[in-house]
């Protein structure tokens, strides 16, 4: 389910540049590289994420000491991949949304852990060029009067 | 924050009927009316909801009955809320996000919760008429070890 919805004026430019987006992110976290993470973000971006709080803007979303710091709390390669990515892409406004696995071990643990979550990513074509002003991150949650975040669930 | 990142080719009546979408969910919630609720989606929507599993599509999504079931678990007058919507609208492409309040009591029950969650809705103009054709529901998760939903949150 690799998908794309084409707006009546949607190129295939733009949507290299959409997809290509996607996997900045992918390639970002394999690289652990928090500064080509957080290039993709507009200035104004509003990013729901999986920890709290609701939402994160700048300036402490733009820090890539931030991303630094989290990427410090596992040992060495974190893998990341991105599945079933469905584009919708119009003129200058597009969204997306896709499965995606981080794995990674905290540090000073052998427990390496396999996490699936949703993410959709709103994107805008800002001076030609398309930067991410929203991205919503997360997994469910169990109804079973437990809360628990469903982070045992596979694609 | 209620705003709007209009595009070149956005008319005014894009962006009502764009709104108009998401006051028909916060309308319908409250009048417990499932044919409302479920007539917002395109045949080909995917909703990435509160519970389990990650995805929806449907045609359980799209079903009427689903949604009075779940509306048989509470007591009458569940209360709803959208806040802070911020719109990014194109020509045929739009995306919305907003922070919602669910507040409901348990059938059987005097245990009133007041929920609030992150929302991000995708939409797409189909002959003539915008359709939700992608939905975003979510709590972040505290990582603190407990991996509980964070339902206590307030914006």
């Amino acid at each position: 389910m690799n998908g794309t919805h084409r707006a009546t004026v949607t190129t295939s430019r733009d949507e290299a540049e959409i997809r290509r987006l996607m996997v900045e992110q992918e390639a970002g976290m394999k690289a652990h590289d928090a500064e080509r993470l957080v290039a993709r973000y507009a200035p104004d971006a509003v990013v729901f994420d999986l920890a709290p709080p609701l939402a994160y803007r700048a300036p402490e979303l733009l820090d890539p000491d931030g991303v630094r710091n989290w990427f410090a709390g596992f040992e060495r390669s974190v893998d990341y991949e991105i599945r079933d990515l469905t584009v919708t892409a119009g003129e200058d406004v597009a969204f997306c949304h896709s499965l995606h696995r981080l794995s990674a071990t905290p540090r000073g643990t052998t427990d390496r852990f396999d996490l699936w979550f949703r993410v959709t990513t709103g994107m805008r074509k800002v001076d030609g060029a398309w930067r991410v002003t929203h991205e919503h991150k997360s997994t469910p949650f169990y109804m079973d009067g437990s809360f628990k975040a469903a982070i045992d669930l596979r694609p």
